[in-house]
């Protein structure tokens, strides 16, 4: 698909007409679409790979891991964390490498800066296809791994746990094993693409503002504001390996001292790795971002720097509040289930309804303070207004993204923890060792749900970032200032209205995928059931690969619906309002309602990710809190209640939400990429 | 509440400004508070009695449909239609007449159009209060109503239903008068205040945008172009009536023969209510819009008014798709059911997100080629550029509105033979006296969907046009153009996410406030049946009382925060960010982010109430056709699993859904009226 995509990149590249400053820089057309093609290739390949080795390390750790909890909890945690910290380095550095590897080459390539050919502020526009073919892939990669988990774990619990009454990871469930590579493949390989998407979108359209803003404020020497962006992220592989190695255990502790609370040795991690950043992040200002003509205002981008920071721990305050069984909203939840499957849904969906407020109000103070602050830097364009403003929120989205090493470590822990409870439960070792993966699975759940909290804030500051790309982008190719985007026009509007209901089409697609490929898993698995009356009793094997099988095929077939809708809407409603703007006399029309479209789409993607991963998260800790004996415990009608809780979450927070997160970025990075066809 | 708010009002118009029109016209600072004032009040009392009539009749009605029942089905039918008719008939008869009178006193006591008074066309602004108020009592009405009748209806069917196995409306269930109750109080007049609302706000602002283009445009005779949206109400009224009358019974046809469907007889009334509709719509373009500067401009916008009537038509269509169980979106999810509860709501919840996205369509063309028919008209203003788009769009908003008694009618239909059902069963009659009811409740539920798209849909283009009449407002106050609300700015995309956050919050408050007293009137009701056992075998009396007692107390005290939320927010945003923007040097950032807050919240609004609205619609008619003996019949696991979905489906579709219309054009009026402390 990446390489189909490619080739219609390539034509359309190849039959535009090219910017001023290309024409000036003496890149012609067919260098630009061959630059372009290339940089989505290399992004594609990149991000599979990020998945592929998420999943790679996630199998080889899980075993281990298990094998570990018959020692010690604390060895156990110790090498979730290392095999989680490996993965995530690696997918942070490849973006770091990545970039760096094409902003080097192009700049000896094109002999940047060199009389009569190309500006260095002009580069970074260049890397935009690698940041589209990042996201493109990690689309595919987190619908694709969200059916097949989610459709394998609700069956498998549907069946199992409701209706047979046997445990979680039971070998008898014919379903489980799909559940159990359902991790890896959901979790593991969709996250990292996903945060790759992530790092690679941020550090590019950070570098195309910091370069646009040094050209406005004529600085001498702007290659200190483009390459700022990668040496944040360079800090961050020191200063989160720094966070993850300090997770050690004094092993000696033995199997029988009482198990540590894992979650708050991760914490002492994080804390770790906040405080360094705070430091690296003020050197880094100061080293890059200091400049003669506003000498302070490398102290100003360092707040700006350091909003980001605390509106990444906030968040992950306010999702632990949300989706953590010891504080209140879990725990209403569980008693909601007290009275019922309908009270439990009612109860979840109003939970993860309200969640929203409180992480919109800290990105809306963010963004503001951010921007204020960069407004007041002292930078001064020629006319001498103020414009720093946009690329203090850019450092505030790479101050948030500061410590996504460690926050990605944490992520890929969950699956790692989780799958050494599966493999600990089919081999039947003792109960002692189940509690203790148990205990890291739980912690595992509520660090999951944090960092789609981290990836959605991350998100919306990097569109909004995105955003102000695409709009300097339109303008250097319409050739005439391209500053607004009004909504009191009608047709704007009415592209607004599309891209908020794009969100929630996409939404039900990828659901209903889920719901769909369950139903069969679960038809599969009574199936089995009635079939071989042996398995209940261990004297028969059931039929694992059939559900694997079953799983693999709808999820590969159900994810080119959602996906192909979140690529061809933007497109088409692009060029049907370029058409209509024509008829109609308005020339940007096309590009002012996409716009429209993608802040729309962007402020409803942000709620509704933020509704289905919070909700999805709380509903699982509330049937975990149950799970340790309140409100009547396992088997009661409680418990039964908050299973439906669950199954409904899964393909909320690990289907659809962290779908919208990857959806958001595809959309600001492919109106980027195909803005010359709007005009 | 209503005189609290009006003496803040009252306040607020006495210590600002007054606009230069008004200065110039001699109307004083004191007269426009009062005259705002007692608009506010006549519209809130008029919302009142819109309510109350609704549930007088309907509690009248009740009864006699189902002595009717007992005779015939047509009979029934035609008692009961007749009844919401009345209701309908008064509902839009006191808009259209409250305005009338407004204006009318208005236009003597402050002399209006002699020389050195006020100019005609700057009169309907003097009306905003009116809508204002209507709206204010409106949002209370439906979100008390709301919560009162769902937390009743969750409550009985959860224990009834689900735990004691007892039909719907058994006199056992000690929750069932509440119940009842409930029907009318949610349903009659919620609806009634909510539709009245509507029809008064879209007048009051198709009137303002009336005046403003006859003004542009230099029209001699204003008066046509403001009176026309009164004058095609009064038509409504008429051919409603028609409508309403031509369902008639041949009654001679007993009690034996086979039941007639009766939504084929509700919708041949639709037709010819709709045919009669599109005459009417013409002859009143050419009586009141003809104006000599463009001849043809009565035609373009007569063809507006089409545009409106097949936008509500298709948009009745599309709801009975998704909710009825004749088609297939109902069908799968019942299917989905018969995997357990938690595929019941996944498929729900993705049949309901997915349901968005046709009627944004609809309403995205319908805004685009009203807006073009409008714009093609052939008025001019002095500069020469046409300006009659947005008046082509309020003039579809009218003719999606002309056929709105006979759609309250038909709503209006539904609960009344929902409670007709509800005696029958407390009579115990006989078994085929019920199945005459329940075919009504059916059709009433679907009806009642439908209507709930049509109020969506209207509450679309009503907004769009309050929001125009919102920026002409503020450019008279600021007396400086504000033509634009550009969401590149920081602070106004901001507002945005802050109105989208808004109908989440909303949301989630009026969708936890029903679970929250339906978990009371659980316990209350289990506690009933343990403590009173003689009321199983009929023995003993369930205490009635308390349950009414207890949903009354909850819906009274939990409607206040939502409410409170809905008033509130716009006007802390409005005045926070015009201190920021008085501190920054930006005079109209307050009105600028609550323009971008209104439209966000409008979008998010329409999408979210569509997806609630027609999921629960969906639900219940799932379990409607799984009642019929489908896929096991009543007291399947199946049928089980229908009724959770049921159950959740019932704040989304009757609190949460209609209050979020009310919501919306609340905000658009709140905003109208507060929009001078935002400068």
């Amino acid at each position: 698909m990446a390489l189909l995509l490619a080739l219609v990149i390539l034509s359309i590249y190849l039959f535009r007409s090219p910017t001023p400053q290309q024409e000036s820089s003496g890149l012609g057309r067919s260098t630009s679409a061959y630059i372009t093609v290339a940089a989505f290739l290399l992004g594609a390949l990149c991000s599979g790979i990020a998945g592929y080795v998420g999943m790679w390390v996630s199998v080889r750790a899980n075993v281990r891991v298990s094998s570990a909890a018959r020692r010690s909890a604390r060895e156990a945690l110790q090498i979730a964390v290392r095999a989680g910290g490996f993965s995530a380095l690696v997918v942070v550095g490849m973006a770091v490498i990545g970039i760096a590897i094409l902003y080097s080459t192009f700049y000896v390539w094109l002999r940047v800066d060199s009389p009569g050919s190309m500006k260095v502020i002009d580069l970074p526009l260049l890397l935009v296809g690698y940041g589209f073919g990042a996201s493109f892939v990690a689309l595919f990669a987190q619908l694709g791994g969200g059916i097949f988990t989610k459709a394998a774990d609700v069956g498998a619990d549907l069946v199992g746990k409701v209706e047979q009454g046997i445990p979680e990871d039971d070998p008898r469930n014919p379903a489980v094993i799909a559940d159990l590579v359902g991790d890896n493949v959901g979790d593991c390989a969709a996250r990292g693409a996903d945060l790759f998407e992530s790092i690679a979108a941020e550090i590019i359209s950070a570098m195309i503002l910091g370069g646009t803003m040094a050209k406005q404020c004529k600085i001498e020497d702007p290659s200190g504001f483009i390459l700022f962006p990668l040496v944040v992220h360079s800090f961050d592989l020191v200063i989160s390996s720094v966070g993850i190695l300090s997770i050690r255990g004094t092993r000696n502790s033995g199997s029988k001292s009482p198990i540590e609370d894992p979650m708050a040795i991760l914490q002492k991690g994080y804390n770790l790795t906040i405080v360094l950043s705070v430091l690296t992040f003020g050197l880094s200002t100061r080293w890059l971002l200091y400049t003669e003509r506003a000498p302070s205002a490398w102290f100003n981008f360092a707040l700006c720097g350091l909003v980001g920071i605390i509106t990444a721990y906030v968040f992950v305050c306010i999702t632990k509040y949300y989706t953590d069984y010891k504080h209140e909203p879990v725990r209403t939840l569980a008693l909601a289930s007290s009275t019922g499957h309908g009270t439990n849904i009612i109860a979840g969906v109003s939970l993860g309804l309200e969640s929203t407020a409180l992480p919109v109000l800290v990105i809306s103070l963010s963004i503001i303070s951010a921007f204020w602050l960069g407004q007041t830097s002292g930078l001064l364009d020629e006319a001498g207004n103020p414009t720093g403003g946009l690329f203090g929120t850019a450092v505030a989205t790479m101050g948030m993204l500061s410590t996504a090493a460690y926050i990605l470590t944490m992520d890929m822990f969950g699956p790692i923890a989780d799958n050494a409870g599966g493999i600990v439960e089919m081999s039947q070792q003792p109960e002692s060792v189940r509690e203790i993966t148990d205990v890291l699975d739980a912690v595992g759940n509520t660090t999951k749900a944090t960092t789609k909290g981290f990836a959605i804030g991350s998100a919306a500051l990097a569109s909004f970032l995105l955003f102000s790309a695409y709009m300097d982008e339109v303008a250097a190719f319409a050739q005439e200032p391209f500053k607004q985007v009004d909504i009191a026009i009608p047709e704007v509007f009415v592209g607004g209205l599309l891209g908020s209901m794009l969100i929630f089409l996409f939404s039900a697609w990828a659901c209903s995928a889920v719901g769909r490929t369950a139903q069969e898993v679960v038809n599969e698995v009574r199936r089995q059931f009635i079939e071989r009356p042996g398995i209940m009793d261990y004297k028969e094997k059931p039929d694992y690969g059939r559900c694997v099988a079953i799983v693999a095929s709808a999820s590969l077939r159900e994810m080119i619906k959602p996906g192909a809708l979140a690529i061809v809407s933007p497109i088409v409603v692009g060029l049907s309002f370029r058409i209509l703007g024509y008829y109609t006399g308005h020339p940007l029309l096309g590009a002012k309602v996409v716009a429209a479209m993608l802040m729309f789409a962007t402020v409803s993607g942000i709620l509704m990710a933020l509704f289905l991963n919070t909700a999805g998260g709380a509903w699982d800790n509330a049937k975990k809190y149950i799970e340790t004996g309140a409100l009547g415990g396992k088997g009661s009608e409680c418990h039964k209640a908050a299973v439906t809780g669950d199954t409904v979450g899964d393909p909320f927070k690990d289907t659809a939400g962290p779908s919208l997160h990857v959806l958001i970025k595809m959309l600001a990075t492919i109106t980027l990429v195909m803005a010359p066809i709007f005009l």
